[in-house]
């Protein structure tokens, strides 16, 4: 059993989004992305079967997709089959805590 | 891709927790929880391989173990062997997101 505090999980760095990892298991990949005002995890997909999961603990910002930006603050989730383009940007500070299963 | 403002998304009941599923794949099952004040998820157990993920969405309440109770509130996470007995109880009204991975 493993208890996490997400709103206090992470650094926020100048440089660019932090990652923690929290899981990594045959099954499930799960990991949290800090970022800071403007900072991005820019549009990509990946070439595999399966889903990502997008849940946003703090702040607020955008999703990302082939149409634009999807506006997203705590509490609001993306789902997406992983081979679809996603990201995300911050608008304020942010936390987002995502699964991908099975893992890339 | 699918977006889900996760603090709106489910009944608080007074018969019991409701549940609302997001994702249904053979790689992983999304749903969340929705509980008023007193429900409970009580402590239980799969004997499967793999992993479930709580989220607290909103609220506040308890992650249950065999150790007991542990506080949870919005923003906080509990990772758990699905084979290992977990479980949840409101303390005020909660909504928690689920991933379970491979699915059960």
């Amino acid at each position: 059993m493993q208890y996490t505090t997400l709103t206090t999980l992470g650094e926020y760095r100048d440089t660019g989004p932090s990652r923690v990892l929290l899981l990594d298991s045959p099954y499930v990949k799960i990991l949290q992305f800090t970022l800071k005002a403007g900072q991005a995890l820019p549009l990509h997909k990946h070439d595999d079967e399966g889903y990502v999961s997008l849940t946003v603990v703090e702040g607020t910002g955008n999703f990302l997709d082939t149409q634009g930006k999807h506006p997203a603050k705590a509490g609001d989730h993306c789902l997406c089959p992983i081979a679809e383009p996603h990201g995300v940007e911050a608008v304020t500070d942010m936390r987002v805590l995502v699964h991908i299963a099975p893992p890339v």
